[in-house]
Order: structure tokens, then sequence, then C-alpha cells
């Protein structure tokens, strides 16, 4: 080859907070703290802050590669860590705070952190974890002196070790390949693994998620992520503000409507996401007080399907616009965004709605997407096939933390675990995860599909399928149901609300109303589901209307 | 360092094709070409054509590294080269046309090339070249059959050569720092030097440029470039138009009125860019037609400054927003665009238009700039200390092409050769080419300012300001205009136009009324200015209002 003439300084979170003071100085972070109050600064005082903490974390021992883990909520605090623990060539080990605490130790042990920063509410979890991490030297309360308490494991105080500081520090040049970030998926099955993000792969995907294409942000966004720090960045958010000189607006740990309504109408937010539950509990905090959102106008939700009636009611209603989002921690988490393409011109605006809603999206450039047949053939893009949902991408996993092999095949592919069909405008429609498909008499069912028309029906709050075993069909859709608060609802009712929308040998067996188990991820935990029914079928007689053996269609 | 466990699949033209046939695939592609006709095709098509391409060089034996010219206009074979050459690993080398014989037969000599393409209109330059560039094996004419004429390098025709190749392509993987564009600076002083773009540099620079705060392209958008391709790919747009899915309109050699006239409207474009020529040009023909300019709503205008004339008539008459840039081939070129910020919220709407038009503009992440003085001291970004401004970043030139040695300093910044201010919002704002800036009496004259002053005297054409030498004052401004067609202006009332709004000692010696030359690029020549007027204010008596020795201002 003949090499390229051009730079080639390394791609780096501390080139992205450069950009932001430099360029963007003057925008604002507000954030909500722990303790209540609302702190408001700049990005040059952010970069200020970060070079104090930089040099404490030094002073502490922390060296390139060492892991400082958290366990705290979306504050300007932990803003500041996603900053100067990567600009130190360290990793930011973020612990999600709603796994058990069990689950906690297990993670905190397997990626070996030496210094855990946590928020004043998980001080009494930190004392009973202490002993079971044998690796973790120093506890760090973020807070500040007035709130400090060093409880059992001696925790030192953020602020005063920032205060001891003075700003400026020669941020290191780091390998744009190095570690920055690790951040463990919950999974429902076996132990958690860890995602460790690269320098290179944070960058790359914080550029294109400013890309119109995906959330089109612009200086004049005021953004503020309701997804949590601790899980996937944020979706990356708080690196996109700097790039893009979005202001910032932390929501602290408070995701109920007021206080998030507060900071929606007081700091002119135009840009926010999260999962589908804080938009239901927002939307119906709206109409009872017959609020409006302010500037806000795109909303971005992720994590399970958007029921249609939210996408409708914040169109409708407010202007908002909603957008899907697919992705997983092993994508940064930025999988595609449902936006528009001239593709959709010749539709009319309800079936332009009905694509945008009911697609999880379309992808970057920097995603590659490919659904394969149980060969590992491709499959047609036409929206029809469905098959394995395989990416790749430089803000792909390549192989979890301490594995011992790359989870990816031979050209750089990732099996998502998910089923899918991708049409010729590049939209990608989830059909099912491939553990969560019902194998039925040799034909699959998507348990997604069931549960889409299902939450449809007046009256229900939460609906999961599963495949339940069948002595007969192998397996046969089981639907549970939580009902909202106060409403009784009957099998043959769901039923015949199912009835002219589905196919009709995907009528589900049977319905069973419960409580229906969530993960710490806030998505149903089908596991449990399925350890709990998983023989509902088998102990009772197959009803009347089962489909016939020839003609399940 | 701990390593990131991400995947780390080389950035390349390649993944830039791959995605916009993927995911824009019925996105078109609309191509006047040099013989005269439309042609219109989409981006899976071009995918096709662009591995029909590959196939056939690699058959005629490019091979990696090789070099593979082009003398062409912007049409559609020209963005297939673009595609397929740095695809195989060779190195497109673009050619400007509008260059003296011997400058390009120099370049082509300096290249290396094996291999030059070429539009018919350039056949008889292609004639002449043959023998002074030894290492040409393979002539090809950019158009088909019916068009071709062999002439004296029995030149073979690209059409054929690609009707021959069946589509489908195995793309190499490519180090994603090997060269992949070669651009020459026309250079005014000097030898024409080599700019080796890498397949990383192209894909950074068209990654931040379809962000908001530089071109904020989406799908929806319909891009003409009218910036050459051949002159630094065409400020990056052939890149952009695929990551973003824009449809993209090519306009072949026409620049004239008419022409762009009739494709703006019937294709719907939305965005174009180009030298202010092109559009004062083409803003006198609207108003003679009285006619509008459909769906443009964004001119990106750079080379030279904006007339403020044309970005306020854009604005008030056509809805149109100016958008100015600056960069240079070694810049990619996007150094800066003049988009909007809330730093400028608190401005009256002229205030800001002012702001926007008279600074060259702000960066996008990924380009740092800073300016110092004399002694290589940075200097504050208060908008007021001017000093030599340098760049860095992974889309800036580390070397040129053949070079022994890097043109950065230690810490990797450029001299790009401007004097310039920097604010506190980031805005930059060029007050003078280094070698431009006029020393009179120890104090610096900016040549730019007092033409964007004297461009605004009605009948005024072009204004170039020089210095030049002086008995007393070492330099003095000599103020050198090319009236509009028609007009007839005089010194007095030049200067007299011209006081009130500048400095007294800032205020040129003498006016001379002459036709102005320009470079290949367009831009003022001011080597030529120099070489003919440099000893004017040494052959006649200074003017009796010439300065006062301790009283210059």
């Amino acid at each position: 080859m003949t090499p390229g003439l051009m730079q080639t300084a390394p791609l780096s979170t501390t080139a992205i907070l450069r950009h932001g003071a430099a360029n963007h100085g003057r925008r604002q972070i507000v954030s909500r703290t722990v303790e209540g109050d609302i702190v408001r600064y700049d990005y040059a005082q952010l970069a200020r802050r970060a070079e104090r903490l930089a040099k404490a974390l030094k002073d502490l021992g922390v060296r390139p590669g060492d892991r400082v883990a958290t366990l705290a909520w979306n504050t300007h605090r932990h803003l500041e860590l996603f900053y100067a623990v990567p600009g130190l060539g360290a990793v930011l080990h973020t612990v999600n705070p709603r796994l058990f605490e069990g689950q906690i130790g297990y993670i905190l042990r397997h990626a070996g952190a030496s210094v855990l920063l946590f928020d004043p509410s998980f001080a009494a979890t930190v004392d009973r974890l202490k002993d079971q991490v044998p690796d973790l030297r120093h506890f760090i309360l973020l807070t500040d002196e007035a709130h400090a308490a060093p409880g059992a494991v001696g925790a030192l105080c953020y602020e005063t070790l920032l205060a001891a500081q003075t700003p400026g520090f020669d941020w290191p040049v780091v390998d744009e390949n190095a570690g920055a970030v690790l951040c463990y998926t919950s999974g429902t099955t076996g132990d958690p693994k860890g995602v460790l993000y690269s320098h290179r792969s944070i960058v790359l995907h914080a550029m294109a998620g400013g890309l119109s294409g995906a959330f089109g942000l612009s200086a004049h966004d005021v953004i503020m992520p309701c997804s949590s720090m601790y899980h996937a960045t944020a979706w990356g958010l708080p690196y996109m503000a700097l790039i893009n000189g979005c202001k910032l607006v932390l929501p602290g740990d408070r995701f109920d409507p007021p206080s998030l309504h507060s900071l929606i109408t007081g700091e002119g937010v135009t840009f926010s996401g999260g999962v589908p539950t804080i938009w239901t509990m927002y939307l119906a905090y709206l109409a009872e007080q017959g609020a409006s959102p302010g500037r806000l106008n795109r909303v971005v939700i992720g994590g399970s399907a958007v029921p249609r009636v939210m996408a409708e009611t914040f169109k409708q209603r407010y202007g908002v616009t909603v957008l899907q989002i697919w992705g997983m921690t092993e994508t940064s988490p930025m999988g595609v965004v449902a936006t528009t393409t001239p593709d959709l011109d010749d539709l009319t605006e309800d079936e332009r709605d009905d694509v945008i809603w009911t697609r999880q999206g379309r992808t970057q450039f920097g995603i590659e997407l490919k659904i394969v047949d149980g060969s590992g053939a491709e499959l047609p893009r036409d929206g029809q096939a469905s098959g394995a949902l395989l990416v790749r991408g430089p803000w792909t996993l390549r192989r979890y933390y301490r594995g011992e092999r790359d989870v990816v095949d031979a050209q750089g592919w990732f099996d998502t675990g998910d089923i899918a069909t991708i049409d010729a405008a590049g939209f990608m429609r989830i059909t099912d995860r491939t553990k969560d498909v019902i194998k039925s008499g040799g034909e699959w069912i998507s348990s997604i599909d069931l549960e889409n028309v299902a939450v449809g029906c007046p009256g229900v709050r939460i609906a999961a399928v599963i495949g339940a075993r069948h002595p007969k069909w192998e397996e046969r859709p089981l639907l549970v149901i939580e009902p909202h608060d106060g409403h009784v609802l009957t099998r043959d009712a769901v039923l015949d609300f199912l009835r002219p929308q589905i196919a009709r040998w995907w009528t589900p067996d049977d319905v069973i109303f419960a409580d229906i188990p969530l993960t710490a991820t806030g998505k149903i935990d089908k596991k449990r589901l399925r350890d709990t029914y998983r023989d509902h079928l088998m102990e009772q007689p197959a009803p009347r209307d089962a489909p016939v053996a020839q003609t399940q269609s």
C-alpha cells in the first residue's frame, strides 16, 4: 500500500472533552444531584473539574488500564468520571445499582476495580459488599462535605478530593483501541458479561449518533438522558452532547413525572429518551395536569417496543416525534433508529407512522446488519424473510471482558440473539428473541408480535408471551397479562380481542393473569416466566379450539 | 493499557459504498455528462458499476498503492472512480484540468500515475501531455462507445471496459491509513504539492461534515456539489451523500446559471456549494428571469469571503441560508463552517447575520484550531488577538506527497499560512494570508479587510489589495479594482467610499483599474499582481494625503 499522509492522532474521549470546552465552553450542564439540589455549570468548567478529578485519582494510585467503578445515577459528577477516568487511560466501570447485590459483587470482582465511587444512597449496599470485593482499595462518596458519611468502608468525599487539586492537567495520549468504559449486560441467562468499549468505539458511535438519520443533534438542542448513565453510557449522550455542543440536563435519580417535568419545561429540554415506562407515566401526568412538555420535540424510546398509543399521543397532542431505537450493550448501544427516509415519501402519513412505530429503525453509517437462516446463508432484505440478526461495525463487541475467545464469526459478524426482518429501505424489525420464539409444529410464532397486539387490549398493562411445552405441538403460545390497577379482564375477552388481528394458529392456548417479573433493566423477565409456566399446558386438557395438525394457518 | 474489546475493522471508502447501497439503495444519482445528456441511477447501481470498474482496473494491472489519475468534471463516472480506485487499495489522483499544461504534466510525473481517465473535452490536452509522462500506461476516455475517439494516445472507452465485466467484486480489506485520494494544491508559490488523503481521514471528515454544526445533511436532502470533484474531493460531498443517504446531483462541466437552474429546480436540490463567482452569476440570472431556486435552502460558499450582498439577497429574497466555509486542500478541506450556535442567541438578527457572514466559521469535532504569535505562544480566543492560524486533527495533513519531512510541529499542529482571530464561541475569522499581510511602518494592515470593504463599492466586480514597496513605510496598501462591465469608477470615488469604513492609515496609497488575474482554483492571483505592481509606489510621488510617521492611526 501507499500510506496516506494525514495525521493519525488517536480518537479519544479527551478529544471530545477538549472540543466541548474550546468550542462550546459556555454551554450549560444542569444536574440534579442525589442530595436533591440543582447544580449548574458549563463545559469549560466541566473540563476544569475533570482535570482536578484526574489528578485526584492519579494521586490515589489509578494507573492506565485500572478499572474505576461507579454505582451512580445521572449526575454531573458521574459525567466528570466519564471523561476523567478514560482520559487517564483507565477504564470506567459503570455498575448497574438495580442488580441484586450478589450480582453487583460478582461484577465488581470479575472486573477487578480498585476504586469505587458511589452515590450516598448506595452507602449501605457498599458497606455490605465491601468484604466480597477484595481488590477495592478506595471508596469515594459522590457528594460534598455536608453530605458525606464515611460509613464502614471509610469512604472519601468526592468534592473534598477535587478541592485539594488545582485545575490544569496534561492528559496523556491514549491508544484509541484502549479500553475506556466497561459495562456488564444484565443477562437473563448465565453470569453477567462485560462489554469493554474502546476510545475509538465511543468516538465513532458518538459522531454517528449526532447525524440526522439518528438523533439529529444540534447546538440548539437541550438533551436530557433518562436512560441510565450506568447502562451502556446512556446511549452515548454524555459524549454526543459535547461533540454537538448541546446543553445537557441530568435528572439525577429522579425519573418521576413531576421531577422530569420541572426540568423539561424549566430548562427547555428539546430531546430526551428512555424506556417506555417513564414516558407512560409522564404522559399520564401531562394529561392529569393539563400541562404541555415545553420545547420537547423528540423522544427516543428503546429497551422494548413503543406502544402505538404512546407514539400517537406524543405526536397528536404535543407535537413530539417519537423515535424508536434498537440496540444492546454489545452495540454501544446504538444499532438502529427509526427516522424517516424518502423511501417512505409515497406513503400516507398514517402508513409512514406505522413504519416508524413498528420497525426498530435503520442503521447509520458504521453499523451493518444482515439476517441469516439456520445454515448461516444471508436472507433477502424484503421485509418478509426473517432470520437471526447479525451485526458488525466499529462500535460492536468483538469479545466479552476476560472472555477466552471472540464472539464474532470470521467476517466479524456478531449474533444478536434476535430474530428480525430487514426491508429494502434498510428498516429492521425485531420479530423475536431467538430464545423467545415459539416453535409450534415446526413453524415459528413471534412472541413479540403477539405481545404487541395483546398490549393494545383495553385494561392490559403488560403482556408477555412465552412458549409453553405442548404434548402435540412441541410448544404453544401462552399469554401472561398484568392488568392495569382496577381492571378486571377475562380469558375470553382477551382472546376475542386478539383473534381478528392474528393468524388462527397463533392464538394463545391459555391466558394467565399475574404480576409480570421484570429484569434489572426493566425488561420482561421471560426466563422467570418460563420457569414458572413452562409446563402449564401439560397440566390441563388442550383447549377445544387448538389448531389441527396439517392446517396450522 | 487494557485493550478495548470492540471490533476494529478499518474505516474505508468501501464501507461508505456498502452503507449507501444497502441502506439507501434506491436514492438517486443524477448526473449531467460532458456529452450533455442526463444519466439517472441509484446507489445500488452505483455499487454494481463500481464493482465492474474495479475489476476492469484490476485487469489493466492496477495494484494496491498504484496511482490512477483523472482529468474530469463532476459526473457519475468520476463518482464511480471515487469508490472503485480506493476500494482496490489504489490511490485516486484527481488532477485539476484548469492548471497550465506544464503544471498538469509536472503533477502527473510527480505522482507517477499509471492510468489516466479523462473526459473527452480533455482529449487534445492528453494527446499533448502523453510524451511528458512516461509512467502512464493506460488512457481511458470517460464516455461511451458513441463518443469515444481513441486519439493519439489510443485511449480505451470507459463504458466498453465496464460492459466487459460482471457486477460483484470481493473488495479487499484495506488498511485505514492507506492512501486513498491524492490532490495537489495549486500553490501560488513553488511547485504544486500533493496531499494524500487516507481512508480514515476521508471517513472521519465525511462523518463530521454531515453533523448539523457543519452541513446538517439528511436523507431528505438533495445535494449538488458545484465545487469541483478534482479539488479536495468537492468538499467530501461524494462521500457525505452516501453516509447520509442524500440524493446526489452532479452538474458535469456546466456551471452556467441556466444549466444549474434547470437541475436545482428540476431535481429539487436543497443543498449546494461552490465559490462565490458561481453564485453571483446565479443570483443575477434569478433576478433577470424573475425565477426562484425551488427547494434550495442552504448554499455553502468557500474559496474566498462571501460578499454580504450575496448572503443578504439569498436570505431575504429566496429564504436560502448562506453558510461560509473555510478550509484548504490540506484540511480535506473542511476546516470550519459558519453555522449558528446558542452563543449568538442574545444578538439581534442583524448582528447574528453579521457574525455568520463575516466569520469563516466554527469547528466540528475533529478539527482543532489555535492562533499563535511570532514566538509560537498561543494567543487568547477573544475575537481580538490575531495570529498565525494552526490546525490539527485526523483529516489534517501531516506530510506532503513524496515530502522528506513532516510539515507539522511536535504536537501535530500545521501552520495554515493564514492570520486569524478566534472568539470565545469558537468562531474563526481570517484576517489575512501570512504572505499577503501588509507591513506598514511596523504595523499590520489586513489586505482581506480592505478588499471586503472595497468590494462593497458600487461598480466594483473584484477588489484586490497588495502590499507595494514604499520608500518610507516599507509597504503600503495598493488597491487594484476590476469594475463590472460598463461601470466607470474613479480613484477618488473609491477612496471616498472607503474612508468612513477604515482606519485612516489603512487608506490605499493608490487605486489601479485593471483585469485581475485568477489562479486555477478561481482565487485572486496575488503573486502575479505583486509581480506587476510591487514597485508601483516607487515610481511616482507619494500622494499628498499619505499618513504621517508617528501617527499612522
